[in-house]
């Protein structure tokens, strides 16, 4: 492994999560995988025998030798990305904080904990301000981030220049969300062929609570959120990869629709500026009646950028638009890997703060 | 054919919408199709021959032999259903009333001229009653009736007992829909595959259009629509048949989810009673958190109910739920069928009327 | 329950090949559903309950208040019709013959057994002399007969006209299977969305063995296989219900084009007139060059019809065509059930036989 | 544009085989597209607002902006790949070879003319050695090559190394094709979502002629077919990119399965050596039984390798094993840049040879 590298452990590593963080992380020029963690029946095997490959390039060869760790062996590393299912995640992440890992998380199951952050760099890298006041009261030698929702990302990277410029009162989103965001085996076929599914568990909720958490402001040693009307209607489509979101909104100031595509287009964040897997514009608009569509237009910015089309007023709102975005990368493994690329980048900021001077600061220093 | 039924010429024949009609009327116990009409270059030839039979059915024996008239042929009858594209039928429709012929149409292009009805039968069979206006300002011999759009017709079933209970004052609508929709050959397979489509041509105008003048009162000589706000976003889904509506709805009153319910299970029109196409109660209200769907769900009552299902309370309005139905039945052929058993059985109240007394009575008499 | 009718049970209730037994059940003239056995984990729940229900028809009102038994429960009735899957089904399906059911199975496990009859009734209704030995030599108080695999049956039925024509020396199959053959959950969404799978578990097996006994003699106590070459390549594609078979085969005789569409439009069989699953012509043979095709003809003859097209010499053989049938209809349960109509039909043949005269021959005439 | 480079025009050019080629050539080392041409219809638009991109990858800018040539214009190189459909390529392409031009030709038109060389570089470069006959006997300035069928080059790829091995006696083949074959608008989505259609048009003719040609040898001045027996079945299944071929063999001396394997293995051709677009190995075992598959390998290499995999013994032939392959990369666009890559890079051998001096040799040597 080169010294250069921070390396990294790689939670719920079989998963369709796990393997695009395993195929991000393979030349990732600044994390290395050393540890891959499975569940307890397949520790110990090769990664490459254990993993039911999902994605469309091959395994990476060095991914493949690997042995994979259990869900109580110690892990080698400091950093760890966390691909674990919402409901057993919450207690295992919480251990390896305790522990003194710095667990960048895409599980559920702590996003909205008043002391988690809850992290899209583009939008509210500064809620890593709250990892202090997490390390002081939890007293944990590490640390806890965690990224947002797949279909939460997608649209709230849409919403963020619309809020920042017109104050968002309401917003009622209709998700048609592709295959991979269930997992596998996830959607039996015959379920899903030539059908829509009108409900996604749990889906809603989350869609209902995280973009007043993103969108809002770390005020003190808490975030107060943003103070606007969410609902959702979530369904899957028999569609592999990307989530499609319609959105109808209002905003405190009714603004034009050139005022809108301006602000989207605007809307260049700089604190990811630098990071590698940054998209450069987060959010792409199209003026092609027809687009954006999730096969044609989820991959844009290699995953990690959102394309918008189809903004028009709204009889019923101010404002209504389509967003689509790639649910496994800009969703999950990549929008994990981005906040920990952002977190990596800015460590003295943000966790070796004076108040833990008491902690060895050179733990997070090394590998 | 048999003397008791009354003969119909179905325009536009060889389509989706056409061969629907031409299933629906093979052994129905009122109607028999006499005619068959479709353009210039399939006329002359066997039905059998010229339609690219789409239906899971096979083609009823009768249709398959006759001989196709084309567009300026005169035509053997005084009933029509026309599943005429949009463009082209709005002329063709009204040369036929003006001749005599009474036009059941499923085109798109009268339904908001403000003499022509636009009907489903369970919500306004009342309207019916502007076919008098109709047919004495614009000096017709025959009338024209309109069925709604189909998504228009899926939603506004359910909206109706909601409307007439607690007054809709807002309704957003997001839309799925089934590729027959789009006709023969239709969405190419490159775009769908896999693939969700945020764009169909002129479907949103509909759908924000003709629920207020469905919903609406017959006061006077016009149509007095029903004034609550719409917006709609329209999605191309790679499903077969169904249309699937997500909807968001406000009302003057904002009922509880049991009220909702009841009013939905409750709906039970008694204007649609005995006619051979109606489904028994048009809205089927399902409790199972997974439904509805439209594979399982569009073919409820022969395909000519609703199923409404995921009433739920929305941050943003009142009431959301998902209500799917079958597009190119309830929403096209059957509705439009229904309309014409309809108005054939009340014959006497809307064509036969006192200020009609010049016109041969006996012409609608007969077949 | 109806005194005329013979009371069934129903094993592997739950299952999609169970749900179409039901489904045909339903208003039989002959036979009815009286007991409902499935996995211990569902037994003592209602069937509306505990199946996930995947037909396109509404489950029955009277399956669906049924309380399901267990696998060890005594049934209350003699007629059995098996939809277990392979595996369990062996020793199950003896010891309820060995206590006296008569066993109609769909599953594989005791097909190629030499004393149990492999039964397409329009085929080889005469092994259902095998009866007779197979309970003296087994000593069975009831009797097991077996119903061939989905995609043999398929093919067969084409097969077996051109066999006794001409002779069968070889067949290549090639098979694209629909989704329902796999079971529920069975294939994963990501897994064949957009996709073709090269393997069918334990099918090309299954395809390289039935046909040759199905289309053999019984002679003396013993079937004698026809001796042909069977060669299979099996896939997996997106298609809801219906398997499509590619078919390369060569003959004894070689026929011209002509006579083997006479031979298959001329398959008449009579020992399944009067039967009430039996389709009338079991083989249509289809002249557009572009049929036949799962979607549109899987469901001939209400599902229990095979369409055969494309007819045209081979190269490597000589004669190359595709057939297609409904894989759980007339391949699964539709298929047993023919089996069972047969042998209730010809009881007094099958199963009242002079070596069994110390039997209480009562037993099979009661339900 | 580049000095270095040799500029190409591209035939066809909007159409999906021609957007391939615009794709591939985007910063090819060697060729540079300096036209673009498509029908009259679509000719002096910009080819960005002219073509309907249906790639997964964004339009190359550069292409974007290009003005299309009409049919009839002259084009300003040598060099010609040819995309047009396989009517109108014939007359064409000849009139370009009269008038001096190169053409590589993905058409279907002239592969089975006995002067033109039907290659697969790592098949038959030899048969470029034609060339010279082709001008002379033709009296041509310019010359022809042409690539084979997509479905044809996925399957000889297979085949050949075990007809060198082994020599083919029969070849059975049943393709399942994906939709991107049949071209934009192609097949219609309610014609294939949830089915399998047993119709290509001209598919099972290309695949029975063009294998023998490929594998046959040039001798003097005619290529002499491989006089192996073909034949084929052909089906359309709901996948985007990528062709399944079932193939069943039988050879002149039976191989063994490790033989089989190992000459597949070892098919590392020379002739392929250096150029841009060849694979490496163009021919990948996969030993897992649940492989090939469209989805998953159709990529391999760049989508310029076959995978092959599922190899068993045959009742009915010697051999039996499925090959997916990349239908528009390998059997399109990137198999006829290849060829194309071929003949650039041994230029001096096939077309500047002695016979030819009284050609202006200049005119190849430039671009």
């Amino acid at each position: 492994m080169s010294r250069e590298k921070t390396a990294v452990a790689v939670l719920g590593a079989t998963g369709i999560v796990g393997q695009r963080f395993i195929q991000l992380l393979d030349n990732h020029p600044w994390f290395e995988a050393e540890a891959l963690v499975s569940s307890h029946r397949s520790a110990g095997k090769e990664y490459g025998e254990a993993a039911h490959w999902l994605l469309e390039s091959d395994m990476p060869d060095r991914a493949a030798g690997m042995i994979l760790l259990g869900p109580d062996d110690p892990l080698p590393c400091t950093w760890v990305f966390s691909a674990l299912p919402g409901r057993e995640a919450g207690r295992m992440e919480k251990d390896l904080a305790a522990k003194g890992h710095i667990v960048c998380s895409n599980a559920s199951a702590l996003r909205m904990d008043p002391l988690v952050p809850l992290v899209i760099p583009e939008i509210n890298a500064g809620h890593l301000g709250l990892l202090a006041v997490q390390r002081r009261l939890r007293e944990w030698d590490g640390a806890i981030v965690t990224a947002a929702n797949c279909t939460t990302t997608v649209m709230t990277l849409a919403l963020c220049p619309l809020h920042r410029a017109f104050g968002l009162k309401t917003v009622h989103a209709v998700s048609m969300q592709g295959l991979s965001g269930a997992g596998y085996p996830g959607v039996p076929s015959l379920d899903i062929v030539g059908n829509v599914l009108p409900q996604i568990r749990g889906e809603e909720e989350k869609l209902c609570e995280e973009p007043q958490k993103l969108l809002g402001e770390l005020a003190g040693e808490a975030v107060r959120e943003a103070p606007f009307a969410m609902s959702a209607q979530c369904h899957r489509v028999p569609v592999r990869e990307g989530h499609l979101v319609a959105v109808n909104a209002s905003f405190e100031q009714r603004p034009s629709l050139d005022a809108v595509m301006t602000a989207l287009e605007e809307f260049c964040p700089k604190e990811t500026e630098g990071l590698p897997s940054a998209p450069g514009r987060p959010v792409r608009v199209m003026r092609d009646p027809a687009r954006p569509q999730p096969l044609l237009d989820a991959g844009a910015g290699r995953g990690m950028a959102v394309a918008v089309g189809r903004i028009r007023p709204s009889a019923t709102g101010d404002v209504q638009f389509v967003v689509t975005g790639h649910n496994t990368l800009r969703g999950a493994a990549g929008g994990t890997l981005l906040t920990g690329e952002l977190l990596l980048s800015r460590k003295e900021d943000f966790l070796v703060s004076g108040s833990l001077s008491a902690k060895p600061i050179q733990r997070f220093a090394a590998r």
